[in-house]
């Protein structure tokens, strides 16, 4: 089999990671990491055995060894690497979310349409071995028809207020990996959503305009209602669970906890903290999506999260936006 | 300590189990029941010890023995009965919800206060242990100001359509006793209600008017909110759980199950379903609310439920409704 | 249908428990409680409506009256109780153990079979829900033939140093009911012990002949093997459970807490302590057996624990002490 | 840094394992792998990178580019090899057990220690991080002294009859992993052992003389006491469970299982089956093991498994095997 060579765009902490996770695999080569500043990241590519390290993402998209991209670069500057990586040809693997303007988005998917390149969006979770077994088990009618889903999704605490001025605020950093968990596991639209907010955990978020604690209901195309649950901070660590229930039952899964030991003592009975961390939750399902994205580029395979996914969580994500600010239910056309 | 002596109007399901929960506590005693249906009621009322059974509730409210009475009738005669009894100056203990009418409920709340009687309305969930204990952590600041809270309410099945219709509907019928959890459990009133309801259980259920499954959002008084999901058919058993989540931690607890045996065979690991039904659940906080009655009249101590509780679940039940009906939030004055 | 009336020997904590318990059955009636001491009885007795209290035991075997007795009292005065009230032809329900010597055990057995009586042996936990579920899952063929047993048995904390003394030690006074529940939950006689005991929880116990540690090894008729251990003291309360694993898998039950909430703050997820007392632990499992005996008399069923039960039970304790002394494994014939 | 060469002896299941866990660090390097059959190894060998594939060990060790070997061949080839390996100061990696011979065993320990070379012993559980966690807790006093170590170790199927004749029997084969667990929790040598064994999975492996069920128990020099239950079939997967209890409370780890889902339907609660596989279920421990061995070579750390962990683990499965046979206890000297 012909190797896959791939450039990365962007050497931040989850381009890194994605780099580590893609050298495991046989028949990848990494050939070009890109990067602004790419002074720390000289060495740390040397020693994973990259090639190439350069400031300018043009020289990945322009090199016609490179068969795949990884555009792992801040969101406003994705739209313009998307087009012009499509136009070349390059199969495409983007972080979420695509872009911060609906219109925008619908330009790199018409643009990646009209190219005929595969092109995954980074929802991750989506590759989580729980969340999948709950998505199939949905889907293979085991618990009915969905009526109810329940997602609480909470960080264990903020970014740094600075990243949040850019992030785009909860609904689109956030809350659109559960947005998108939603529609994944009751396979179905979301048609109306309507949010409540709240500046809770530290009144420095509140001053940049955003908020930390959100409650938001969902109406699928199909007749279920949602409710997702969000929190900045959750202090015993990263809180992830889902629940779907329908007419034959419920699916519902717990935390992942760094060991299953449980300690009893004088004081009761005791459980170490979850995992803390996304990329330690997360672990096995960021390096379930890099080998499903290279495996439908080896083996053309559909796509198990392209473009339409992406979009329509950016959908929901500014009606939820939209909600929060006018008090109000907000309908998805 | 002198006996106190009880009357109970009504004997329905409900009445009967106040009945034999009653007897089984030193220094009291039952006189009377009434029921317009008394032929069914004889004997069991023979076996138990209660002494009298008459058909009009005017007999007990007129017995100048009787010191205290439970009101376990259809809810439209609750109002006409505490009134009357009130004036007698009998406690009262009345099943939820108070009335169909929030003037009429404004009106029941005054006649209890100018007569000077106990008044208790039965929010059985509020004397469960787990429920209990979650309510006394939040209030001991275990987790800091709550945030956010998530209550779990659905029914092993829907009851009869013809219950359905004199009901006053999921919220009034079923919610209430959530939105009474929920000020429980925040130690806040709440101040804002979104409500999505849906017809997704049983047809028949839509065609008299009321649905099956709903999402309910809360804002509080103190900047919590929270939200509750209720499904009238739960297959897997009697589905009731919360959460309080806050700035300093997390409380949840389970469904109460009838053993905690765990089979692994070859299918994998199965546990039995959940208690299924409500009397079953809730047995011990039927005896315990009981207890907190009688204690409080024999005692003097202050009532953990009373008359404005009844007032605050109807008001929140009633913007509920609304809400759905009309699709946008409802603020509650 | 006749009332059964009943007579209770020894007011002890167990007699008083199980006085408490009988009298909230319908058709049963406590005429007579005896007792050495009957100062601190009699207040107690009249409340819950016990009509006379007495010294002397007799009184209550010589009462025709009287259909069945409870025996109450300290275990060297169980056999010559028992033998005389057969012979009066009442109803037995014994505390265990039957008595300290197997041949005494097997006197008591002739008689109550030559007076043909009813004669149950207080073996609580076979009442037990959970217990009680696995026995019958086992019966049932569930989890195929049974190859291995684990029994854990532990007490929150030692009993007075007094007690100890007179009670026949750790085998005889704790291990007892384990080696009953191993022959019920396996269905099958126990043909050899070994046994290891330590001194581990407190000095004083070793002072006077005892341990407070063991681990007993089980071999059944059937083939199957099991083990047992047993503390005096789980500082997090009483911890009982039992797993049965077989050809077609596994049965366990988890031990019960006093409520399902979990706590999760920065230092982990927490559980309050377990049921820390017997009584607590249980309490439902007491009044099971008690209405099982009276059940059984008054509708001529088949007791669920009887005589041999007692017997047999014994007769493992006896060899688990000896195998423990002698430091080798004991063959019971 | 100095890369490490390795040479590796022994291509089946577990030599593959070693090396591809062993490719996946950096500064290391798989130079030569040996088995007797090579041709199905030659293309895997090249796909991870392996220089040479050889039929003679004495090619590895007489190689002077190597600094360390993994011993993967059969058990009965491993004192040899070793011996050998030590002369030509090879740091050593050894499957367990060393050998089936506590002679042969005691000889290689000398060679070893003549020789001055690093030598670990495969005891990969103590790597897992549930046993790790339970291990450092205990370490740490979090429950004070131990008194009580239960084991609970049983395969999901049993091996091929074959493999069974030459493993050295359950004891050696199976339990001996269970023994090193047990001096590893407790942190005290065993003395004493007795075992109960039968053959209750299948006929055929009691035909070739030896046992599919057994339980064992344990007395520690610290007077702590132990207790291991074997199966060779859990139809439910791979059933892994340790608990110590002290004199301050008590450690437990539940098996891991795939997900943490659970599916609730009107047949009750499910979760899907245990890991299934040994490899499965340790995976992250035989990577961790490896880590730890080369760690100790280029860092010259303290090795966390060595060679008299090999001894003791022998001498305790010696003295099970003799105490089943001869049905009594065994002194350990």
């Amino acid at each position: 089999m012909k190797k896959t060579t791939i450039g990365i765009i962007g050497a931040g902490r989850i381009g890194r990671l994605h780099a580590e996770n893609i050298i495991s695999f046989p028949n990848v080569r990494i050939k070009t990491i890109s990067d602004l500043f790419i002074e720390h990241v000289t060495d740390w590519a040397k020693t994973i055995g990259i090639e190439e390290v350069v400031t300018k993402y043009e020289d990945i998209i322009n090199d016609e060894e490179i068969d795949a991209i990884f555009v792992c670069s801040p969101t406003d500057t994705h739209a313009e690497i998307i087009i012009a990586a499509a136009i070349k040809g390059k199969h495409i693997f983007c972080e979420k979310p695509i872009s911060f303007s609906i219109n925008e988005t619908k330009e790199v998917l018409e643009a990646v349409k009209e190219a005929g390149v595969k092109f995954q969006v980074g929802f991750n979770r989506r590759f989580d071995r729980n969340f999948l077994r709950i998505h199939e088990s949905v889907k293979n009618g085991v618990i009915g028809e969905p009526h109810i889903i329940k997602i609480t999704s909470r960080d264990p605490e903020p970014p740094p207020v600075e990243y949040i001025k850019g992030s785009g605020g909860l609904f689109f950093d956030m809350a659109i990996h559960d947005f998108d968990m939603a529609r994944y596991l009751v396979n179905s639209e979301v048609v109306e959503v309507f949010s409540l907010g709240a500046n809770l955990v530290d009144p420095a978020i509140g001053e940049v305009g955003d908020i930390d604690t959100a409650i938001t209901t969902l109406t699928f195309a199909n007749g279920a209602i949602g409710v997702i649950d969000n929190s900045r901070k959750a202090v015993y660590g990263y809180d992830q669970r889902v629940e779907v229930f329908g007419g034959k039952g419920s699916l519902t899964c717990e935390n992942d906890r760094p060991t299953t030991v449980e300690f009893s003592t004088i004081d009761g009975t005791h459980k170490d903290n979850l995992k803390h961390f996304f990329l330690e939750r997360y672990k096995e399902a960021y390096i379930a999506e890099t080998f499903a994205f290279i495996d439908s580029i080896q083996n053309d395979k559909p796509l198990q999260c392209e473009g339409n996914d992406g979009l329509q969580a950016e959908l929901i994500a500014k009606a939820a936006k939209q909600s929060y600010i006018e008090g109000r239910p907000i309908s998805i056309k």
